[in-house]
């Protein structure tokens, strides 16, 4: 995932990481996870310079950590313990919950911070600053936009939510990950919202193309045929989001130049083909079931638009 | 649709329809169907100026072209003799076949040739082939990417598939709609291939973003705040089609950065966030389908486009 879009407000502030912090000593962070983000985001704090206590569930991992000059923690407790911030990055949140749930841990954490940057669900981020909340622990919610090689560069994107002026305060030590951080509101579920949103856009996309080369080579077609094409058409999104975005916003769902009937008709197509070829349209299908009910709701004549206003209908 | 590739072999030839062809005199086309499609496609020809005659089912679409300098005809037995030329443009094949595979008009036909850019299968496409080679009628099948303001400009685009000479002795006509012209090959059904593979792509994209925007408002954000993120997703799309492409070609499919384990669990939260929001997270359950499926099949640390591959098995 790579959204472009930076925070040039804060991007200035890249080399701060590199600076002492408030405590008078050097910056000082503990990592808990080390899959393959967890270790970029250590290497990226150790690059920068920063004091960084790592910890795993499963040992073994901090090998080449500890070679750059990073501490290892024998429990989750002593690592949270050797800094005021601690970055939980693990595979969901249950597995946040197994480390950071135990009286040990939640103990050390008092007074000092987290920064869960697990992606997850926005009511698992609620949930969990209601927990830390109620254990007098500051909790950030993060979500990671970019692939583990962008960690430390300029192309990583990093979305936050929670208190401002605890954000403000780790933003010195977080910009040490590279990339644009992103503020996107106190209510601390945003975060992953536009992550949850994002990866839907992702992911739906991914599949279509998935399908389409899979029809194609059905046609004879090859996928490096069709690549030309394929990206021509992912050309063509951004403008119709941003106007798309407007009519949702608005409102207004012109189906002037493209009316819903037309594109259920396409799309109707589509399953045809695929279901000719054994392939499975149940995604197409899915998608023509929308635009048909929408249709079917009197909005023949919108835009395809009118999909997400309907779906969002209570 | 608007897929940006250029046939610039062809496109130097842009002008071509303002000489003459052949046939001694000025080009002549006729064109069936005055949908917004036809009428745009009508309106080229004559701003071309090529001799144009029309003809739709219902009546009444033809004033404006006839102003222009349209001939109406009275019958498509009628429209179809007044040209060697004649190009369809209706909603789809059904459609095609109510007016051509009638006697008069099949006779009229004979010796002529049919430009048939309706949008169907490619099923349907060989279908017609079929039928215009049993009873001597040439016969190219076209696909137009583009929508209907760009049809006499450089951005249109078509896709032409038949036989190859065919198509070179037509171009100079076809070139009246502007933008450019690809032919992809003798096989009838290529055109609608790439048409159904690319509007697959456009379609599904277009419905995770309708779904995202009614996560979204849920969530309380609104769709021009997730907007420049959305298309900061579209941006990413285009090297990992092409990338993609290679693993599909290649049988490669590397989930190094990223496994469909991860995917497959990304996708899980989606469709909890959007059943807790009451959305229909119909899409996204068939995509996670897929991408279980997949690992199922024992691929959970290839990456995701290994989906096009598994769809594909018979």
């Amino acid at each position: 995932m790579s959204p472009t879009t930076a925070s040039s407000s804060s991007s200035h502030e890249q080399s701060a990481a590199r600076t002492s912090s408030g405590d008078g000593g050097r910056s000082a962070v503990t990592v808990l996870g080390l899959g393959p983000m967890g270790r970029a985001l250590a290497g990226a704090f150790l690059d920068a310079g920063i004091r960084t206590t790592v910890w795993n569930r499963t040992p073994g991992k901090d090998q080449e950590l500890v070679a750059r000059g990073a501490t290892s923690a024998a429990s989750p407790e002593e690592a949270v313990a050797a800094a005021e911030l601690t970055v939980v990055c693990v595979v969901d949140y249950d597995a946040v919950d197994a480390v950071l749930r135990r009286e040990a841990v939640t103990d050390a954490l008092k007074g000092r911070t987290v920064v869960n940057l697990t992606a997850d669900t926005p009511a698992r981020a609620r949930d969990a600053a209601d927990w830390a909340d109620r254990h007098g622990i500051r909790y950030l919610d993060g979500a990671i936009m970019t692939p583990t090689p962008t960690i430390g560069t300029p192309d990583a994107v990093f979305l936050h939510s929670g208190p401002y002026e605890l954000y403000e305060r780790q933003l010195p030590v977080l910009k040490a990950l590279g990339g644009t951080h992103t503020h996107l509101g106190a209510e601390i579920g945003r975060a992953a919202a536009h992550d949850i949103a994002l990866l839907d856009i992702f992911w739906t996309a991914a599949a279509g193309y998935a399908h389409a080369l899979a029809m194609a080579r059905a046609e004879g077609i090859a996928a490096r045929e069709l690549a030309p094409f394929a990206k021509g058409i992912a050309t063509i999104l951004p403008p119709l989001f941003e106007e798309w975005a407007g009519d949702m916003d608005d409102g207004t769902f012109s189906g002037r130049l493209n009316p819903l009937t037309s594109g259920a008709s396409s799309m109707a197509h589509i399953v045809h083909t695929s279901e000719e070829h054994g392939i499975d349209a149940g995604v197409m299908r899915a998608v023509e079931g929308w635009a048909r009910r929408t249709v079917g709701l009197g909005h023949g004549t919108d835009g395809f638009i009118r999909v997400a206003e309907v779906l969002g209908r209570h």
